[in-house]
């Protein structure tokens, strides 16, 4: 049944999600304004502020400025907006996404659905404890073992450095305090590999956390639908990736000074980050076209839904490929692990996926406007480039972020807080559907968002 | 019901449409490859040949040799693929568009609609019919008056060139016999006008084109949904295009010599021509940056559902547009002009927009990778442009169409192949669907693809 009290308080529930993020936003850009943020020689403008406290919130790392240039204080603000821009998503998102009931209806009245479920019905509050009590934990572990890395490599600061780095990687922040990033990493096996864990696990979503160790740790658990979906995509993401990598950056100047072997790391690293935790151990610039057009599509797809990394999302990714695979058998509805996807899931994958190429195409020509008033001096991949970066939060960069016009720039603000508050809001129930306990076909429910 | 001899014939039909479209493309292509199409002093291979033919059967437009260089001969045989080309995809695409009761269905069987509806029902061979009637009468009125604009510039065998450039442009091919094509019209209103009407009368598709023949000549008509978005969007597709090329080419060398109120008419026409008929008054290569990124968007968009255009289609980029305004209220449905769009209606336009992005992104991915074997001299916006080009059969280029590498000339095959046929195929109806005439809200179909 429809019920008009349930509607006033879903639309509260979106309207809280923004209230927070601006409002984080403002605090973090007033602290960052501050001169105690910054070291005394380093020239940064009102813009560059409010760039950097929405690249944190929205875990983008893109920057206007050098944050190498932060002083202590500067980094601290850093790193709780990322934790706060991270976490806050990741809770809002488990909540919504992990109670069965609540569902987006994208579609007519008259085609809800019969709707039999076999997911798992969690409470918000077990959720959010959960949550915290997991992040917290894995950061503590990445931390412990990005020190000895930090160590090895004298890098000043080394407990505070390497708690920024674990929170900045599992949030899949990207971004780095130390002077040329994560490079001096490229050919270091132990520190590469503690980053990229951290990344993924960060980018799997809490709902495929949980439901691994329940099946791991609980009896008469079987993975939910979601959860393979996310196991082999991300897989076969990360690894076709690598191995694109690694034959288009062969002989590139990027893997200059490797042997054969040595190359699968940075290869593999930057399979990884490209969705969408934004680090990188090799000059982004200096790859070749075909491995820039690759990093395009691997920052479009992102990570999991209800995690802490951005873009269309890999399960959004599967639906779409799967129904042009699948194609026009799809009146028998798409098939996958032995269950039906309803119809109302392909059309919240299309229209998440279409909302972003439509947001990414109008940030593209806005800037593309915007500097034709300057000379018109960046490529049309550099700025493709910037805003796929921006609106899948990833935070890679050809090097054109602070050179850009503070129109550009304001561009690229709107375009990450769209891709992350923007596209995550799609996904907020805005109604109760009523829900028929009639038995039929189970279907299985994937994560859109 | 579900019958199976049913399903049987439809797959036929679209076995058909490819055997159709395949085995013109092979005699085409052997046909240009006989040196008696070709002036002796041209240099031309078998790729170019299969190249020139796809062009034509699929009404795009790019070519990889100057086709000044064919003998009459190979005109007239460019001129029969031209026609056939697009009036065979005209044929099918109205009869499998305007038969109400065949519907593709892209969602689960458990969603079928009751479907209520008030489009006219029509007979197959009376579309067959009027469609080739109403061709033959705009192309013919259009060679008349285009003689006179060719007779005053002293185009050679002006009979034969007006009839080829009326059915070029009624076809949205966009081919030329003209040498330096149509700039020679840039400030010429009667000729440019008369390229102008043939193109958007070509574009709008023969559903659209009946309805208003209809609404004018009948009494107790009312148009059709898909008539009323058609007109709405493609006035407003028009003069945004032209306003945004005025702006952004109003200080640039395409409209050098020309008065404020002279860089109207090429402005309308680039807007005009983008959508998807190729021809160009203009050089698209000393367009500014801004105005080859809004040519990217149009080109996509397209024409008409059932056309000779190409693209998504304008209902497709409208029912795209209208969900992502209406956003989360569309569990009331997708509600325009006081017609309630079905789910499976916003699928459908969902799966064809996904299917050309990823076509394309494939397109450009393939030829940054083939290129880069050749010293990558293309940059990524040429490339991106030609495969846009390519895929919504526009034919317009930044000018690198014969400089490609073999492989790259026949990922742009493939890709003019996969846009015109490959996309069209998706819209075929696969199975009839049950309808229960339940009186409910009437529901308006709009045409997708
Ligand atoms: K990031
Ligand atoms: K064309």
């Amino acid at each position: 049944m429809y019920n008009p009290a349930m509607r006033i308080i879903y639309l509260k529930e979106r309207d809280i999600l923004f209230l927070f993020f601006i409002s984080i936003i403002i605090i973090g850009t007033t602290l960052l304004f501050f001169p105690i943020a910054w070291q005394s020689d380093k020239e940064y403008t009102f813009v560059d502020s409010l760039f950097t406290a929405v690249s944190a919130v929205c875990v983008t790392g893109l920057s206007t400025v050098d944050i190498v240039g932060m002083t202590l204080f500067g980094k601290i603000v850093l790193l709780i907006l990322i934790q706060v821009g991270g976490l806050g998503l990741i809770t809002f998102s488990s909540m919504f996404l992990a109670l069965p009931r609540k569902k987006l209806t994208l579609a007519n009245t008259k085609i809800i659905q019969n709707y039999f479920t076999n997911e798992k019905i969690v409470d918000p509050k077990y959720i959010i404890k959960i949550v915290l009590r997991l992040t917290l934990t894995i950061e503590l572990i990445g931390a412990f073992f990005l020190f000895f890395s930090f160590k090895k490599f004298d890098i000043p600061d080394p407990i505070f450095s390497s708690i920024f780095h674990s929170v900045s990687a599992f949030c899949n922040a990207g971004f780095s305090t130390i002077p040329g990033g994560l490079e001096i990493f490229r050919n270091q096996a132990f520190g590469s590999v503690t980053f990229m864990l951290l990344i993924v696990t960060g980018g799997m979503g809490f709902v495929v956390l949980q439901d691994i160790f329940d099946f791991i740790c609980k009896r008469d658990v079987v993975l939910l639908l979601h959860t393979k979906i996310m196991l082999v995509s991300t897989l076969i993401l990360i690894f076709s990736g690598c191995l694109l990598f690694y034959i288009f950056e062969f002989d590139n100047i990027t893997f200059e000074g490797l042997t054969w072997s040595e190359k699968i790391l940075p290869a593999l690293f930057q399979s990884i980050t490209t969705r969408t935790a934004g680090f990188n151990t090799i000059n982004q610039g200096d790859m070749t076209m075909p491995s820039k057009a690759i990093s395009l599509g691997l920052m479009l797809i992102g990570g999991g839904s209800g995690s802490t990394a951005g873009g269309i999302k890999v399960t959004t990714a599967f639906l779409i490929l799967g129904v042009l695979v699948q194609g026009l058998n799809a009146d028998k509805g798409l098939t996958v692990f032995k269950r039906k996807i309803s119809s109302i899931n392909l059309t919240k994958a299309g229209i998440f996926f279409g909302k972003a190429i439509i947001i990414v195409f109008m940030s593209i020509l806005g800037i593309l406007i915007a500097e034709s008033f300057y000379g018109s001096k960046f490529t049309f991949m550099e700025i493709t480039f910037e805003s796929f970066s921006a609106i899948a939060t990833v935070g890679l960069s050809l090097g054109i972020t602070s050179d850009l016009s503070v129109i550009s720039k304001l561009i690229i603000i709107f375009t990450m807080f769209a891709g992350r508050i923007g596209l995550f809001s799609l996904i907020i129930p805005v109604n109760e559907i009523k829900i028929d306990r009639i038995i039929n076909y189970p279907e299985g429910e994937v994560l859109i968002g």
